[in-house]
């Protein structure tokens, strides 16, 4: 880890090929790493010496006065490796090669100069052809994607810039907070086991979500895998899994898509996730940030409507959650707080008469009780009910409980289900339009726990 | 269809059960119909003869001068057969029994009174135990649902009366249009067969999205599946498909849900096309309402980001969407629109520096060659280009082409990609957050379209 933290918490930066041009990546990255907030010093290197955005620059990094942690390098492709030789005779120890024009468009010769370099300087590279790094605990937003980011605890790392800026943008959308967004490209020194490694003991980091189309070296992946998924979870996104699919990742990244089969198990060895989509990866990561995972294989689903409890009976069913058959004396305790028509086993039916009340009282029963380790709490839009007011409720039932069980909830319907919703994930219990994506995320979030007994068996 | 004219467009209805109390589903039958612009003849029927907003009502339907089409029945169950032959002494040929209490409850005897009154008088009767019907082309709220609902073209037909009023709010929230919203109960007289038979040939409605839990004639929804589907799709969600769902489906409705299976079997034999969860049918139905069917198997992805062409091609070839291989003759005319770097085979990567123009000659250019049967356009945010104008440049080229494929589109990213999806669904160019969803409801138009074809040949 010590050895990637001028890459990350670096006290100082120089942007190298900064320019005054607003069109330019290289005004961009000066844009937001300044407005960004990081608080280190950071230098410009421009070979006309302009000023840009009121900063001074030096015409090369060796005229830089004082020491400088880390390079982020975005002049054109020929001029890479010389400039990569300057940051090393002037001591920088890590690079972000922005400047594309190596590998990925058949400049092989080019990349394995870049290569040779940072290898005699022991500079650690991020790049070539990445769009950049951004880490909230810095501050430091090297990037030339998005200027502002939502921060929190999920870290992202991608194989594809696009994902990646793409990514950012969702991240603030759906107001999911980000620890980190690092661009791969084409992985010349530093690829994605590194920053496994990295962010196995990043202390903000409490999830990783990784877009990947092929590894460098499968059996470091996977030993990195096994290292920090015993820590925190890891959902993978890994494209081309078809044919077809293979052959479109091969003219994007170069990536050997491989068989997809042998990736499977492969994360299924180590313990990582794998989302078949975005929103599944968004969602995954979401409930696994802000909830502690389950205790128990006994799941109770609390709803106010027949139909999505039985969907979501079916939902849990295939992905492998439990519903566990009631005790009786839950049944008993559960029936007094409904209508006669409700039904007390599970999934336990209030009824489109449940007002808050029931709701609070419903939650609280269920989050009391030892032999229940997960909750999923449903709401269907009804004609008479508050949706905003029962989300409350079932916020305040968690704190009664100082809740230490995994809970989600769907709420069905219109724009009051959103606001609803909307509320819930502001104070840590994730929610989602359909119960079949709150399955979807529990069922994760249990195989994870699973995969970690049973390697504390062994 | 005649008979059930009397009960989806009325010329009078007769609301019995109309109460002054705001909290009373009595009341928000009467205001819903009121204030849902329905032109006809509205009676009141309360037994006090009380004022509801500002109208009078009668002590007996008897008592009515004029003819009435359609009652709106919701007094206690018990009242209910007594009432009903009244409606019939009085000529009623259409009833709409919201009055629960029946055989969700266990009374058996009470439901078979019920049905041996409508069956002596030829009533048609939808329910017991439904939250009532919506008809956009008579503009009738006969529901305690929502209020406002967004008028189109997609009939809901469904056994959860929750499901039902959820619906409607998500219709609202997503702008979804809806030509009717029929809430099914105890199928006592009327079941989804009916519904079929009266969609298939209501011109207001392009296509019918059903949720059920059981069938209470099978043969009968198969025979109506079978012709309503070569005039217009069907999307339906089965649940109960899973043990312990079937058991829960049990309990909420009383059906049968039977060996899934079959179902599965059934619904494909009849051309219906199967959703897994309600994102799924709402995706499907928004595709297939705003575009006509793909015009043949060979679909062309264009993209600006290699990655989500890699993960659409996955969806592709996993759903059965054929990504057809260029001919050489279009690889040369993509080949034109991109910088060196894109790929010209399918996906066709216009690569993160597509403008407006690159997007509007690449669809166009799709859309002209007859070889193309379906186009899906996607966008990956960048820190450069504009998603809105980037949709504006795709829905110009749809309508310089007299669009008559089958376009999807997908933006992921922020706001602004939320923003160009908006613009998109407006001008009835579906769109979708994610590459996949976009995927999924193409592949379920070709599915339909495939049937159709095999059923011709037949």
């Amino acid at each position: 880890m010590s050895d990637l933290k001028p890459l990350f918490s670096p006290k100082s930066i120089a942007i190298i090929g900064a320019s005054k041009n607003p069109k330019k990546i290289g005004y961009e990255l000066v844009y937001n790493i300044i407005t960004g907030g990081y608080e280190g010093r950071v230098y410009l290197v421009n070979p006309e010496g302009a000023e840009i955005m009121g900063l001074k620059s030096f015409t090369s990094v060796r005229l830089i006065p004082e020491d400088v942690d880390l390079a982020v390098v975005a002049v054109p492709a020929v001029y890479v490796p010389d400039i990569l030789e300057e940051c090393g005779e002037k001591g920088i120890k890590a690079a972000i090669v922005i400047s594309s024009g190596f590998r990925e468009v058949g400049n092989f010769e080019l990349e394995e100069r870049v290569v040779s370099v940072v290898k005699k300087y022991g500079i650690r590279m991020l790049g070539p052809n990445v769009f950049g790094l951004y880490y909230a605990p810095s501050r430091m937003n090297a990037t030339f994607g998005l200027s502002r980011v939502y921060p929190g605890r999920i870290a992202f790392v991608t194989q594809s810039g696009a994902l990646g800026i793409a990514m950012m943008g969702w991240a603030n959308l759906y107001k999911i907070g980000v620890s980190a967004v690092v661009s791969m490209g084409n992985k010349a020194d530093l690829d994605e086991a590194d920053m496994l490694d990295y962010f196995a003991s990043d202390e903000e980091t409490k999830a990783v979500l990784i877009y990947i189309e092929g590894a460098k070296d499968g059996r470091r992946l996977m030993s990195s895998l096994r290292n920090i998924t015993l820590k925190k979870p890891v959902v993978i996104i890994k494209s081309g899994r078809t044919e077809k699919g293979a052959s479109a990742a091969a003219s994007h990244t170069g990536s050997l898509a491989g068989t997809d089969r042998i990736y499977d198990v492969a994360f299924r060895q180590s313990g990582a996730l794998r989302a078949m989509d975005l929103t599944q990866a968004f969602d995954w990561v979401k409930l696994m940030t802000m909830q502690p995972p389950p205790t128990n294989e006994n799941c109770i689903i609390i709803t106010n409507g027949g139909g999505v409890g039985v969907m979501t009976t079916d939902a849990c069913e295939e992905a492998g959650v439990n519903i566990m058959p009631l005790p009786e004396d839950l049944q008993s305790e559960f029936k007094k707080l409904m209508p006669v028509f409700g039904n007390f086993r599970n999934p336990v039916d209030l009824t489109g008469q449940a007002y808050e009340e029931s709701y609070y009282k419903s939650v609280e029963l269920a989050l009391r009780d030892s032999r229940i380790g997960s909750v999923i709490v449903l709401y269907c839009q009804t004609a008479i009910t508050d949706p905003v007011a029962i989300a409350k409720a079932i916020a305040d039932a968690c704190e009664a409980q100082r809740c230490s069980k995994t809970v989600v909830t769907s709420f069905v319907g219109g724009a009051q289900c959103e606001e609803a919703m909307r509320k819930l994930d502001e104070l840590s219990i994730p929610s989602y339009p359909i119960p079949e994506r709150a399955v979807s995320s529990l069922a994760a979030y249990y195989r994870w726990q699973r995969y970690k007994l049973a390697r504390a068996k062994v």
